[in-house]
């Protein structure tokens, strides 16, 4: 078909509009958002893979239940661009994850058809668990149905299994969808994800059951004296014959599946099927990811994200820059390598993200001691407390809004023991495109509550190394380094690497007026501010405090004692992080000079690019430099 | 036998010597084990049923296993008397939960067999993952054994999940123990609860085992032409015979089992088959919580941890005071009833403390409303944030230390989302005698960073049920209320409600010297402390703050335009909490006050009770006065 066609497409401003259709037409329909999809990632970068695997279930989706007033939740909501474009957002949709665009996830803030925050994977059973089980509650005239779509890599969150095990324990009629591509952002691992394989449809089953049941029913291996004994003989009999168990099955939800996740019209049947049946149930649908592109499908990881790329080629469009810094996540992963060769303690876990952490050239070169653990950050840092039990050294790698989900873990399997396990806290403060629910804002505040913890930050890739070298010195503890999403500041970044003093940090100007002190890569439009306010006059300090926690009171005596006015600079929730930290330090040691804290505000930040919502934050040169030269 | 009787017990030390008794003893270490926790805890209060039900599991453990060389790690430790008992601390133990004495919970600060912290639930399976990883990648000369004990209840947890999950993606030879008691410290709830109740043993197994694969290979119904069929056969047959898919062997872990798990030579004799087999494996045991103590088997929930009894009656010895204020936890279960018999939309949720939490009145009152979601914190939450996004009123009761578990969710979740969520903080504050893994101490830290949230504490149950009845007013928005453990002030507890405007505290004392601003029920040591000062010609005023966030700005404007020196105090971790918000404030409107902070400090506190642990952090009167009165 023409790519460019959109003659259904453009008849289709609400899912009602899609209702209006013919079954037969849904195929098509299916083609052109999927070369809708094409054409504006290809100039406007999104998260691609995903939702091309999800586009006959979403068709599917809002073409048999009455959205809005039905409810879908989207797990995660990579895959919910079909759903942004059927859902009064097709004319906006270029404008996905930009400022003041559309959020690259589903947002109830955005639209109605949004029915539950998205972007923590797993949350989506439990949400629509409460929320069946609520229009149960209120008696609602016609009954509301609520679809829970959750991934093959989601559903191994300890969040969802908690939802499966709960979904049968109060009367409830959830659909949950398992959208099954065999990937999380990598590959999928674990032993749910091997059995999730291995189930496959035995054409012949419904004709062998019967033989089967006259057969054992001779031998007296069932009885089927009481209800629901021929219930569990079919179940038994399937996993038998599917060579598995049912663990859904095991749980009280009705299992279905598996089926062709891209055949629109079968779904569209089998969910009319069942979208009536009381009682939690499971469909299994088969995609796969990029699913009507070729390169993607070819290489499903390199296209979850893929950046801008030419639409008839697939070509990737790279901006080429000879000289261009590393990211921080490559400078962490090789310069894990680099240590692990003198270091046989170290190993490394990731959850779920050995591509985007750079986790992965452990993995490559030392697979033994490396370990992706899946979406399952508290096992992952539970487990990284029991290597560290048993003496090894495990650099636990997470993404900050992430580590949340291992917050208990951190202070209950690690920093009571006080063992050394190595946080690398990636995508920490601001995150840009991904939004409102990646942002690793929090990290600072809820780290620095916690006993025996190290918190340090680097400013750049140097110190990113020199911190790490440190951390895997024996005797640390618990030791956090947090570092952003994005490149630093160095082409060459390979530098030697030295032991840092626990809680000592690094003076870079020395001043007379004000003194600034920065945490982390938030200290590089520190010293562009202060060498501006310089140039003008002001002679405002610097210093590079490079430890949250123990922070440096050497330098807090000292600035106390020298500078009446005091400002600190983090790339992270003001309430309660690195700029509070100073503050109680002056107020337990009497001081009481004034202090501007410049860092997140205190409420939640939706996407953009990195660097406008640090100018929006005031995480920025211009405002820093400005409160530097202001009158206060 | 005579209770007193302890002939083999007192020739324990250390489980070397258990390994010199012959198989045909242990019956009677059982029994001596049994009269001597019987003996112990009915004047030294303690958890009692799990320890009971736990007895010969323990014993069989560390007589196969060469413990501490092998590694047992305990799952919460309820359970873990018994050990304490055979690892050189029968002596001391008595002293168990009490100030400088043995914690009530596994800790390998207290002892080399205790392999891993334990306290929170489900984190014994990816602790002891890691454990064996570790002993391969370490290449010892003698294979260490790591085993895992867990409770049918801890099971369930997500972590738990997450663990068995990545149990057999790496070479490893993890025993997994279940003692599966079916309880929780309440009943026990959910799919997984179910599930394992239904597996039975069926006697005739092994024998029809071979004529049924006989009969459905000549139907062709099994194929074993690739390597593995006869097993797959094998784990699809015993789950038909046992009328249930087995979970386990779906997750690739090796299940056997369910076994009497009081029949300690059976155990023994079964640990020794399987303990050298490759690979991860589960050992499923059938106990019965108050094992050997006829009133504890009747009713387990009340023989958790009974406080003191008369063992031979079983008599339980409580003070009968007949005017005694009651425990915060039932002003909070019985308000709830009260409020919810208006206000039809509000419903409860507790994951596995219905009796701990008082949720228990809602249960029995509007059991369609309440919701007992197992040990399952991360689900709690977003179930809650569910229910609230249709238009429910959930009280989400969730003791302090637990609600770390939901932390992710409660930003994600609920917050973004800006749902009417109120979480019900039970334990806040130093809770005593569970100690270190229990105290409820970061949560006004670690709630205080999240945009949205309200988070209060009433001073005593009268403000309780005043912000009960506020949060449950519409347009809330997240709102936490956070109070103690333990009894509060007033008999008379069952005031009329009224609404307090959100973000304002009350002045209890005007002053002139010295201010002293108070959350919480720390107000009452606080206000013990004033009225002191102020007999001796010290004029402190006193501010009941009520709120944490919003803090209540009129109040701290005044307090720091009339008052240089403030004192803050909470039951509550220093670092980041309710002092912290409050130099922010002075800070961010450019007051420079002197300010003492008295709270929990910066490090990890033991067991005692609650008011030696008070004295020892500094949060009682004695210390709040010498602060007022002090020199600063």
């Amino acid at each position: 078909m023409n790519p460019d066609n959109t003659e259904l497409l453009k008849q289709i401003n609400t899912p009602a509009d899609l209702r209006k259709l013919q079954v037969s037409e849904l195929p098509q329909v299916c083609d052109e958002i999927r070369h809708f999809i094409i054409n504006t990632l290809a100039h406007n970068p999104g998260h691609f893979g995903s939702s091309m695997g999800a586009v006959e279930l979403t068709v599917a989706l809002h073409y048999v239940f009455d959205t809005p007033y039905d409810r879908i939740v989207w797990d995660v909501g990579h895959q919910a661009y079909g759903h942004k474009i059927l859902t009064e957002r097709r004319d906006r949709f270029y404008t996905c994850r930009k400022l003041n665009g559309l959020s690259g996830f589903p947002n109830p803030a955005e639209s109605e058809y949004d029915a539950f925050i998205a972007g923590h994977a797993s949350n989506s059973i439990s949400a629509a668990l409460g929320m069946a089980i609520a229009t149960q509650l209120k008696h609602e005239q016609k009954e509301r149905k609520v679809i829970a779509v959750i991934g093959d890599a989601s559903i191994a969150g300890g969040l969802a299994f908690e939802g499966l095990n709960n979904a049968s324990i109060s009367p409830n009629n959830l659909l949950i969808i398992l959208n099954d591509n065999d990937m999380a952002i990598d590959h999928n691992v674990g032993g749910l994800n091997e059995y999730l394989v291995n189930i496959t449809t035995s054409k012949s089953y419904n004709k062998l059951r019967y033989d089967a049941y006259r057969t054992l029913r001779k031998l007296n291996l069932i009885d089927d004296e009481h209800r629901g004994a021929i219930l569990r003989f079919n179940n038994s009999l399937k996993a038998l014959l599917t060579k598995q168990q049912n663990i859904f099955e095991g749980l009280n939800i009705r299992y279905f599946g598996p089926i062709d996740g891209h055949n629109v019209v079968n779904i569209v049947n089998k969910l009319n099927d069942i979208k009536d049946m009381t009682g939690p149930k499971i469909l299994h649908l088969r995609t796969i990811k990029g699913k009507g592109y070729a390169p993607a499908e070819k290489e499903p990881t390199i296209w979850h994200a893929p950046g801008c790329f030419n639409p008839e080629t697939g070509d990737r469009i790279t901006v080429t820059e000879e000289q261009k810094p590393p990211k921080f996540q490559d400078v962490f992963g090789l310069t894990l390598v680099e240590l692990a060769k003198k270091n046989d303690k170290i190993t490394v876990i990731t959850p779920a993200m050995p591509t985007g952490s750079s986790t992965c050239f452990m993995m490559e070169k030392f697979p033994e001691r490396s370990f992706d653990v899946g979406i399952s950050e508290e096992h992952a840092v539970t487990f990284a407390a029991g290597l560290a039990k048993e003496g090894l050294q495990p650099f636990c790698s997470i993404y900050s809004t992430f580590l949340q989900r291992g917050f208990d873990e951190v202070i209950h399997d690690v920093a009571i023991q006080n063992l050394p396990v190595t946080f690398c806290i990636d995508r920490a403060g601001l995150v840009g495109e991904d939004g409102v629910t990646h942002h690793g804002a929090f990290d600072m505040c809820y780290l620095r509550c916690i006993p025996n913890m190290t918190i340090a930050a680097p400013m750049d890739e140097h110190y990113l190394r020199h911190l790490m070298y440190t951390a895997q010195l024996s005797d640390r503890g618990p030791f956090a380094i947090r570092y952003p999403r994005g490149c630093g500041s160095h082409v060459d970044w390979e530098c030697p690497m030295h032991e840092i003093p626990i809680g000592k940090g690094r003076k870079l100007y020395d001043g007379n007026e004000i003194a600034v002190l920065s945490i982390g890569t938030a200290g590089v439009a520190a010293r562009q501010a202060v060498e501006r306010a310089r140039k003008t006059g002001v002679k405002a300090a610097l210093y590079d405090m490079i430890f949250v926690k123990p922070i440096d009171e050497e330098i807090l005596h000292e600035v106390a004692q020298k500078y009446k006015r005091i400002i600190t600079v983090e790339d992270g929730c003001i309430t309660g992080g690195f700029g509070s930290a100073v503050l109680e330090f002056m107020s337990d040691n009497g001081y009481t000079p004034h202090i501007k804290r410049i860092g997140i505000p205190d409420k939640f930040i939706a996407q953009g690019t990195v660097k406008e919502l640090h100018q929006l934050c005031g995480i920025d040169e211009e405002n820093i430099y400005s409160v530097i030269i202001g009158n206060w």
